[in-house]
């Protein structure tokens, strides 16, 4: 029996931001470094837009992991920040749990470096703790893709919805009449095919 | 336990053609243009030649994403033509959903641009109010690999059926006795390789 | 719940050889001609050694789909061979069917061009048939990897067993000891690395 | 209904390395031999790590299908070595299920050459005989990604997880602290990208 | 000493279209058929465009090399058609060479298939013979990519110019005034994506 | 005899950038969007850096074409900036041609959209007019790979040198000393994986 | 000044293999096994199919580099067969150079294992000793692409002319003519494609 | 007029390794990690094995480029090893001309990182100063294919002759003899394919 189709909710959905740090970016081979970054920083974007509560959690960033990127950590200056001292799976780790669960939020996006870990342990507990999982597919980053649909499938065998950034908003924007100017704003700064479909438009529009 | 075998009928399918938009397709970068524009003409093409009753539907199209291509208004001149306002998903949309209701039909036929969104979101929807459905993978464009494969899993978990345009119409017709004329057109009008088969044939046959 | 570890058979296994025709062949481009090739014959040769019940079908053949392969015809002069006047799935086709049947087998080995239509339809009508079918993916071909993963998705959802020649011999022959020549001359004729493996062998052990 | 999430566990999983030999190894082109060979080596120390009782097993060694290579031989010198002298499916081996039982452990690590078949038909066995069964997609190697894929497909039907040597590192060490100097002396070995972070990061820091 | 800039010239230019026969095509792999003829069409409608003249030829096609493609026989009813009875390269033909000489040109653009044969030959014959030479590399197709850059790199040694149908269109034009709406109609008829600006910049200006 | 090194100088460079236009840039589909808006944004922060004298060039801005990319016209507000009224070439634009004498520079840096026209064209005609030219390949795009190495192959033939954004940064700059800071900052905002390198450095180091 | 058009010439013209033996095969990943296997017996049916003098030669036979592969020994029985005790480069080995000298031929058409060593180094010394060389790239194999294309870039270079079997078999036919039935048998035994269109064109004109 | 064959010596061959350091690296996407750092190891054994002189160079090595790869630093304790402080172009810093030209020798074997950069600039210089020059085209990396291709083109513009490693290891052994477990060696350590073959072949001989 096929599952029922669980849509992204403003109102339910918490985005959760795991182990974007300098050093672990150059183990990502599966997608080209200009658009991963783009990709990351949309998804970041998305969050402040639709104003989920967002969780950023690294794994021991005072080693040769790195730094979280410094742009996602001025984008959530306020958001939780759990520095994991040792736990591998997020979930693991009490602090990033309590984080979660203070969200009040039963939907999760999930996206990180790299996918079959630092994303599938945690979209696979958050799950197996009855929460709705949505994993970013082109925010999450890994090896090569062996690594990436491997992981994929664990992850969707386990019943994660995956999904892309571009999917998430439109999902969560449910109506461009919404916020019309807000959603194109984000898609202009992070889809250059759009921005330049707008560009054009407005020069012929004279806006 | 395996869902059986549903099969696409002429007497109960229905084509939705969802953002076919001029501004749009510039973000189809998954299919080659050349192929990716034949194939939605296939499909077309394949909605007349077996009476299937198609709905066109547009976003916004007298913003950025551009008007409806040309050769789909007039293949179907006469089609239910819902501009939608804002809604994302058509499916959100109260005109779109009762002239789909209005088909009578049960099995929908689905593609559209971007897949992740505007294919994956009505899918799913219809999906959940009961209908069997089936969306035409290479009619479908989105972003990259990334984000089909993502919007494949997502529909195929939801019980969608993934086919082609060449399978959908080989489906439907089931025999080629029931208009060998008819298929063959179709098929020569939009596969070059079956076309070069045709020509030699003919040739060597005096026709 | 998974389903249970099917193992194909000797005694109880058909092989489906379903429009490999000289025009059809032109529309297979997801897999290289030379390999395809490679691939078909070695599925005939299997079919051979393992003296499975084999039935071969094609469409039009008088058309431009052109005739059966002539080393498939040769390799099975006596199989049944039923030219469809006009059923697109072989399964519509009576006369196939009951070659089937005719079999006595639970087991379906089905392989044909193209994988989306001809292979993937009788393979669908067959598991609602109460069979076990088991699709030989790599001597299946058809337009591109759209196409293909789009059947493949489609085809597991309905519990078909995706597989290849060599995994299909290895599967029937369980043990190197029922036939170890046999099995040798299988692989190293439809396998450069094998053949190159046992011509190294041969030498230096004095064979 | 999703699976439940199966977590690799130190205390109850085992490692089933089967038919990685010289000869067999010249058919694995789905992965750059060099790549493949540090992902096998990987999973080799990967089992020394965590003590992880090891099963070796080959088909046929003193054939064309060459003997195991030495380094996993080396690396695992007093681990139960199955020499099958015909079995396929190492599974059909009464001497590998024994040493697989012997172990006690209910989570079976697996990887081979080539992963339709040596890895396949074991993994589809073990589920059946109740075992968790996790195959390393990285550390199996088949022909190409048809055959790759198809054999993913049919395993993850049966409820086979599939996974990556760095991923079931991780999930098998759960905290870097357990022994962290250990963990990255692994990752430092097999992974040139992390040993380059280390090596930065040393440097700076005067280690 | 590098070649000094050899332009493209519509005084100076004539079109030579080689073996772009029905069965020959089956033969192409390296280009999608559906961009391969487009591609073709194109060039086609560039030689019509800037009243060039053409030159048609053929190999053998009364055999499997199959009849030329219809649509350039009708798009040139009138132009040279030299059927070559068993010449392999054209410009071994006498009637071709005359066909070419009574242009009174100076520079040729040549297509055909296959690529390493149809057209460098010829190619490598006219520049001998004191021509200008132009290939369009993605109107002339041919097995794969290897075969495809070792025929670049022969024709290139030898000081052929490699060019594109677009390319070519751009350089014979020199200037959009010169036919303003005549070049936007052929790049619309053959560019989805250049005909997708057009249709939205025409209903955004009114026209 | 092969040429001898022209190594680009400061002090002789001017950057000529050809019809990177909203719409134009649709077309482009040899390069990732992504990375290609980052690769041009990147060329022009380089000829920002090295103080160049910068030329832009639009073809019909006021049709289909669209306007001039934003970014570009804000980073270069007092460039020589020539909207061809149809030359396709710039170089038959003799406003163009005059403003590239202005700078006084004999060495040119050009990039553009599409690679085989608006690029090749000017490149050829500046190589004829005595300049030693350098295209940058990576900020410039084309419709696919057939299209760019074709063009490739006619600007190398003519005696173009091929270089790179990052390339042209490096032989401009000389030593990092001339402007350590300057140079860092440029490469840091157009190359992740150096940004990644730096964020790392500079935790590390206190900075 | 570009080289001259040098045509093959059967008259003049002789075959070079090298090194296709059982274990360097193991080595070749540029090419399909399949297909790199069909392409050496290609041109070996070439060689014969002419009537060029043909020199087999083999590196170190007697070791892990294998024996020639029986093929090529069973197509040329009486060839000149010079099994080199260390020479890497077949040139150096003066029984080699008498061979090739004894045919009395100009032209020396080349394939080998592997590309850039096998091949390129007696193609750069028959050069420099004043021969024509063509090297048969789709029938020389090496590691990958980056290997496959530098050893094109040296040997091109040095005058080399690259070429296909199906190319040379054409340049050396030049007109069907000559042996209609030889060739086509030539053609249908080696490219599947082809023998396809044969068996339509057969049946249909009852053949 | 083509150059004349110039092959590697090992009387008069140095090798310049330029830029391999900890940083950089995650700049290069050409070349997968795994395969990128057994090419460049293997070039260091090969210059160890052949005592070939050997200079070390770096840029910036105490910044973000981070330090050499250990592994380089302990295969050649006493080469020169010129940490440049701020030339780009190795060849501007007159310590490393210097322990070029104390080598004494007109042949230089260069790799680095990036290719376009850290290989192009000394090569063209070197070739400027009347050396040969060779590029180990497998050990130099950079940023992806088009950076690779068009450095490629620039360097061969030049004169520069590209390589591999294995290309210029068998040039300059000239003859297995000379020291064939030396060689043997080497490959066995850096070719897995080939290690494999002499794993067979130790095996079945008693080795």
């Amino acid at each position: 029996m096929p599952t029922p189709y669980v849509r992204l909710d403003t109102t339910d959905a918490a985005v959760l931001l795991v182990d974007h740090q300098a050093g672990l970016l150059s183990l990502v081979r599966d997608i080209d470094p200009d658009k991963f970054k783009n990709n990351v920083l949309a998804l970041g974007d998305l969050a402040k837009f639709f104003k989920l509560p967002t969780i950023l959690t690294t794994s021991f960033e005072t080693g040769p992991n790195g730094p979280l990127v410094p742009e996602l950590k001025e984008l959530f200056p306020d958001a939780p920040y759990i520095a994991r001292p040792g736990n591998i799976n997020a979930w693991d780790n009490e602090d990033f749990v309590n984080a979660v669960k203070a969200t009040g939020k039963k939907q999760l996006i999930i996206a990180g470096v790299v996918t079959e870990v630092c994303v599938a342990f945690p979209a696979l507990s958050a799950i197996e703790a009855g929460y709705e999982v949505f994993v970013i597919t082109d925010a999450s980053g890994t090896f090569n893709e062996i690594t990436r649909y491997a992981a994929w499938d664990r992850m969707t065998q386990a019943g994660v919805q995956l999904m892309t950034w571009f999917g998430a908003a439109c999902e969560l924007q449910r109506d461009w009449r919404n916020d019309m100017e807000g959603l194109a704003t984000l898609l202009s700064n992070h889809i250059p095919d759009y921005r330049n479909l707008m560009t054009s438009y407005n020069k012929l529009t004279g806006q």
